[in-house]
């Protein structure tokens, strides 16, 4: 069973998977990445490769572990966390600890091995949407769960082990330390200025449209003023709403659209680089009046001094954001690449 | 002028270095290492090609930016902060500025170009841990600077781009938030419980005995219980200190030993692994009495995803802390390597 730890100081939570090595030659090396289809476990007609389908959506008649999907969720062979256990909390001396209870899915976002998500039809990207909302909302029943963690890794040095265009989901017992943080500082702003951070933030942002890159109404694509790392974009929605899982069904083609502008757009100016993406949004039990504002942020991985980085909270960006914001602008989606290779903040 | 910047909501400051990037292909560009010395502007001979010496510890008799020397510390030629300007805030809407004001100093830890800080000799390690000294104590003369951070990346991976060893210092006019966070942390547990933190922790680990490395009287050197990542390791003083400068001379060889054997260690077991350190110590302005404790942090960079843990502040590390320690206690420095090649965790 991995155990969750907590780290008494800071306050994060840790899993530390016990399992897994046993002697430090036993550590988990890197998964061999399918170059090409022939043994991808997520290609199509390879369904018995992947634990049982959780979801799908498919044409009719299909049936589940089949061919015929357009998105797929299944558990990850690997999970983080483990399903079964209880979340009862152990003093260790000043420390704490739990079982690490939790879900690990992998949601498949196409069958084409080879697509990005950044390049997929807007109408493909609104199905992942999809699956993202049916799965979270469909998490919340179990309630051992706090928070939903939907993420996506592209690219080696963002931490994706399979080239096939997949994203992730972590059901989790504790809610993530960032996502604590801030809700506090919205709580905080909110009983100070009576109105949301992020609706100001959206707000200055659309008035000054410095860092604006891309907006249609239900949604806006930002630059953040103080982006941590070079080219960090953020979606938000521009009516107040603090729960991805109340995100309306009329309302999925306008965010697949922005998320489609954002990747695609990143995938131009930066020719394919590495990212992260993680959707921020109210933990479960916050009930749906929180003074929160859900959204999504994307990290293209461009630097390599991230340990350092969040080992200090200390962040240096080479790139200023207004910049980034206008290059990504006068992009095109699938405008020639202007801009390839690591990009590292020079130390001496 | 670089600049500061805050978020509004995570309260994180972050420099963006205006001056770098006028366009995405202008990004700064990862630097050549030398492969040899023969380039090298940190080898012995060569001192005319760096920013003129701040402070040396060398030959008696030798000058200046001249051989001779066994530690040197210079200007960093690419600095993140520049030393003219003021301190104000500006607000920005919601968000707020200040100029980039501070100092970046870079301490060449040896003449030896192919030298590893962690298998340098004792007497060269306290070599380094009194420069660090020298410039943590003299900075602090500057009223601008409200923090010293000092640090290490080694290895590309980790962030370096130059291969001859050196650390270096970056002043701030701000405190970064990892530390606010502890201190926030360590002032709560004082008020409640009547003790440092960090104490609470030393006295915990060294009865358990599961967790400790090393220890030799003045410092140990433990796998903290809630390690973010493998093979993460901490040195502590074990008496309490919340102020790295007022370390005492006749501490400074426990220190370099302790440093010494968690760095041999690691580099035996992991084979050379890029990793970061950074020194956590009480901000300039706090005063010496403050329920804090100085610490070193040292970060081995073997997964590939910390561009996703530190966007969601969530964290899976693959190995448990005891049986890192137990490796490490089990490893003589210098033994054979056991482990190599880069750890990821498994997104699939």
């Amino acid at each position: 069973m991995p155990e969750l730890r907590k780290d008494p100081i800071t306050r994060r939570w840790v899993i530390i998977a016990t399992e897994r090595a046993a002697r430090p030659t036993d550590l988990p090396h890197e998964e061999i990445v399918p170059s090409d289809s022939e043994t991808c476990p997520f290609c199509e007609g390879r369904e018995d490769r992947t634990p049982p389908e959780i979801y799908a959506i498919r044409s009719p008649g299909t049936a589940p572990n089949t061919p015929g999907w357009r998105v797929r969720v299944v558990s990850n062979k690997y999970p983080a966390l483990r399903i079964e256990g209880d979340t009862e909390r152990t003093p260790v001396g000043i420390y704490s600890r739990m079982d690490g209870v939790g879900a690990h899915e992998v949601i498949i976002e196409t069958t084409d091995h080879h697509a990005h998500l950044g390049l997929l039809p807007v109408d493909q990207v609104a199905d992942v949407l999809r699956a993202f909302l049916q799965r979270y909302q469909d998490l919340r029943g179990d309630t051992r769960f706090e928070y939903v963690l939907l993420f996506r890794n592209h690219g080696r040095a963002a931490g994706a082990s399979l080239s096939h265009p997949h994203s992730q989901l972590i059901a989790l017992p504790i809610v993530p330390k960032v996502v604590s943080e801030e809700l506090d500082a919205a709580e905080k702003f909110f009983a100070k200025e009576g109105r949301c951070i992020y609706c100001a933030m959206v707000e200055q942002e659309r008035a000054a449209q410095e860092r604006v890159v891309y907006e249609n109404g239900a949604f806006v694509v930002i630059e953040p003023y103080a982006s941590r790392s070079p080219f960090e974009t953020w979606i938000l929605p521009t009516q107040h709403e603090a729960d991805f899982g109340l995100l309306s069904p009329e309302d999925i083609p306008a965010l697949a659209e922005a998320l489609h502008e954002a990747l695609s757009r990143l995938d131009a100016t930066l020719k394919n680089p590495p990212y992260n993406f993680i959707i921020h949004t109210l933990p479960y039990k916050e009930g749906s009046k929180y003074a929160y504002h859900w959204h999504i942020e994307i990290i293209p991985q461009l630097t390599r001094v991230a340990g350092f980085e969040w080992g200090s909270g200390f962040y240096i960006n080479p790139v200023v954001p207004e910049h980034a914001a206008r290059y990504l602008r006068e992009t095109a989606a699938g405008a020639e690449a202007t801009v390839g290779a690591t990009i590292v903040t020079r130390d001496s």
